[in-house]
């Protein structure tokens, strides 16, 4: 038995296809053609074709193909009704690849809500039932598992963890419009920009990274870090701080198992865990406090996993 | 078909037997004895007793009996595990009743998840199937309610919006121990010492409210916001505020349909709503800001109503 996976990312997409355990047996990366969404989709089709080749199978083979996307999904219709990123709108993916695949089995998912179910049916959904997922990176995105289930809300928007507003009386304005978001305070982007200001201000700190040939960017701040240079455990302890106040939101109102992270800036997790650490312990409420925070089981592939687990029973 | 309901709260308690259709048809209320957990059932017993010879029925008219109390409850045991007013501790409330009345269906639930599910059965519940509800009184307490059920998370605390941080550089230390929670500077409490505050530090303000025999607390204040007076509207707006961080914590990570508001602040609810909604537009993401912002439907009964609604199908 095998399934297919797609992970249409706004930046980069992944083909694949895995066995029954859930191990990927063939995979391509690619970038995402943003500009044509229909030379895009055409194009993971031709992917998909070369791995089946390899792995002498073909779409007969496949129980279903389960498919991550960039946006907002009407899951239902398998229709992703809009991408901030490449701005695609109304496409009908699933419908696009039964026409073009012959596969009749197909389910389409929002990236981050896709991560949640593959963390629930193939890594830590073993341990947990009650859990959020976090994924940071350059934005900040989220999903809520409650009893095993996914949490939608009332228009499938819930877990828009990356608009918590974490910092009300000194806030960066955000990609959505408003002020002292998460995603604006304590995501991916928020560091670069922590690191870049530094290095405008500071000369010593400035000369320091080009000694070391260290980009002012997420890299160059763990880097320094680990030397245990203070400006940049501090650009640390601020990004931990930020993602504290959200988690802590999320504990009060949801009394979470576990928070689960994923996505790039958690390549630092343990640069950054004990100030989330600190945080909760202020500013959640002490009955709810006993809760693990984690790095997601799924690592790198979490979507594409996540992705997989759609067409798992 | 009649049920028995018992609201047993921190400061008063409610004894009632309502019809078939969720009238209430007999009821005392009375001061709850918070001296001694066993005096008081034992008053609840007596004052039941009475309504029973009122209405020329006996407890084998009872389909059940529901009791909301005012803490953390083992809903499965029927225990009341804790109440921080009265410090009652590991009450087994169900099994007293039992044995006392005879009564065989008795349910038990802390007192603001029974009035959501009191919202949801009898209520609002006819027209939101996500909603959240929050109580605002003396403290602020909250449940939330996904595709028609009751949200507990892992250790049955979900819901504790008045712990939810909305304050972060310029807190009152809250009753939890914390600071800048919602409790310490959006409910009842913070309402009654901004007024405290203002007398306090302003005297013509303390001459206005002798002259027309206010107090300074938040029947004072909604009396003088009334007339148009600049700082007790200043009072509300900024209650509003602090209710509309927290709200819009609730609005981004559950994307709900509905936010239900019950407790003694609501009596001024049209006087906090601009503020509240002024802050949604700010901090809650775009999307989903199309969310009812509503006084519960089962008003000052809110408890009651949820408790015998415990017992109904």
């Amino acid at each position: 038995m095998y399934y297919a996976a797609f992970d249409i990312g706004g930046t980069k997409t992944i083909v694949a296809v895995l066995d029954q355990n859930g191990i990927i047996i063939g995979s391509r990366l690619f970038a995402s053609c943003v500009a044509s969404s229909e030379t895009h989709l055409n194009l993971c089709v031709e992917k998909f074709g070369e791995i089946l080749t390899e792995l002498h199978l073909t779409v007969n083979d496949m129980e279903g193909l389960g498919i991550s996307l960039p946006g907002i999904v009407d899951t239902g219709r398998g229709v992703l009704i809009y991408a901030p990123y490449s701005r695609w709108e109304n496409l009908p993916v699933a419908e696009f690849f039964r026409g073009k695949l012959g596969i009749r089995h197909i389910e389409c998912e929002n990236d981050v809500n896709a991560c949640a179910v593959g963390e629930l049916k193939l890594g830590l959904g073993k341990k947990y039932k009650d859990f959020v997922w976090m994924t940071v990176s350059t934005g900040v995105g989220g999903a809520v598992v409650s009893e095993g289930k996914l949490i939608r809300g009332a228009d499938g928007y819930a877990g828009e963890f990356g608009h918590l507003k974490v910092e009300y009386d000194h806030p960066h304005v955000c990609s959505c419009g408003q002020k002292g978001c998460l995603e604006a305070e304590g995501s991916g982007t928020a560091l670069n920009r922590m690191m870049a200001e530094r290095a405008e201000s500071d000369e010593k700190f400035r000369v320091l990274l080009d000694e070391k040939g260290l980009a002012a960017n997420g890299g160059g701040c763990a880097a320094l870090a680990d030397e245990g240079n203070e400006a940049a455990l501090r650009i640390f302890d601020r990004i931990g701080t930020y993602l504290g106040r959200g988690i802590s939101n999320c504990i009060n109102i949801l009394n979470p198992q576990a928070v689960v992270l994923g996505g790039g800036v958690m390549r630092s997790f343990d640069r950054i865990l004990p100030s989330v650490k600190r945080t909760l312990r202020e500013d959640s409420f002490v009955r709810m406090q006993n809760v693990d925070i984690v790095p997601t089981a799924l690592g790198y592939n979490a979507a594409l996993l996540g992705a997989a687990s759609l067409v798992m029973d």
